[in-house]
């Protein structure tokens, strides 16, 4: 892990990020001694808030980061606010013209795919957005992480922590890799076998289905107060 | 998961938390529409940070919450410098006389012993610290998550997620902490099996003991500052 060159990592943020979506892979890329991670948005130094009390600063604006090595792009309920926001958008452009990786989480593959980068590319995202990819020319794609060349997205929430994994083999060694699983102990046992729709059944999707909508919507009220 | 009591989740954040630890059971609790988190600390409004460029802002001084219902303490590099802070110690023993559960995760065990919550039971924390519990005359067991009646004990940074989704069976109910679990996708697909020292060999083992060693290192060195 000594002697590699300095990576930046910019993890995008936004009102309504989810906190798990990004800090998954922080945590991951975080324990590289070569990696620096920035948290971008709008205004450097300004607190952005999720759907709940949890928040983040930012430690960097959009043209504070011009060339960073690794984009990380996670989701939210705030994502879809962000559809036409151009300074956002432009900069995902900007960016993933030098990028050696640029990653999304969960919905934040809908910014990338926004931003005009999935074009033509199997891409995917939450299993309960999946059909939107096709809206930007991608190709939905059932799978905890798709690699595209350099650009990876990866499914719903914890997903992050897997794609950020395979993204240090590939940007460090598979040494490395596994020694940022074991020191994080990430060696999961979920209690129950339900964390795809295939495995939860019907009546679990309507359920959760139900929850984000309303959830969606509580976040659409706050938005336009 | 309607119509359920109100309960207030409070987590513990102080310089040199890491972020998976209370991300995981904060994104998962916060899923409930029952739940108020509480980020506490010693000075409401004040930013807390890792080891690297994420912080998170306290919303609420431990005065301000003397009778939290789930109280959870999560690890990092920090935990060790709070040993004796006295104002941390004497908090978590008064609210976990009224917790409905009081837990932790990762090196958050330890914090609990200090404040002599662990005496006689079995607990758990990261895999590399577990021969630490017996300084607070717990027995440490090698299990991703330990329960003794409402003490609840996680194993290392990404164990938190587990330990959260059994809390929510516990609070609510099964279909609930399922459906928790379907909507964040957390259907974990590691990319190596490595994430216990048995699993990924001594190899592995002695490489993560030799960066935590240096984070801990670099860690006390900035504190000291």
């Amino acid at each position: 892990m000594e002697g590699k060159k300095n990576l930046q990592v910019a993890i995008l943020i936004f009102k309504g990020v989810t906190a798990l979506d990004f800090v998954g892979p922080y945590d991951v890329l975080n324990f590289l001694p070569n990696v620096k991670v920035v948290f971008v948005s709008h205004t450097a130094g300004e607190l952005y808030k999720d759907v709940g009390t949890f928040t983040i600063q930012a430690t960097a604006s959009f043209d504070q980061v011009p060339n960073p090595d690794i984009v990380v792009v996670p989701g939210g309920m705030g994502t879809d606010a962000l559809m036409g926001d151009k300074t956002i958008l432009q900069w995902l452009c900007k960016v993933h013209e030098t990028s050696l990786y640029t990653t999304s989480v969960c919905s934040g593959s809908l910014l990338l795919g926004a931003a005009g980068l999935l074009n033509g590319l199997e891409a995917t995202t939450h299993w309960n957005l999946l059909e939107f990819l096709t809206n930007f020319g991608a190709k939905p794609v059932k799978a905890r992480v798709v690699r595209q060349g350099k650009i990876i997205t990866a499914a719903g929430v914890s997903a992050g922590i897997d794609m950020a994994l395979q993204l240090v083999a590939l940007i460090s060694d598979e040494t490395t890799a596994k020694t940022v699983q074991l020191s994080m102990e990430y060696d999961p046992q979920p209690p129950f076998d339900c964390g795809s729709p295939e495995k939860a059944g019907p009546e679990i999707v309507s359920k959760a289905q139900l929850h984000m909508q309303a959830e969606m919507q509580q976040f659409a009220a706050e938005l336009s107060k």
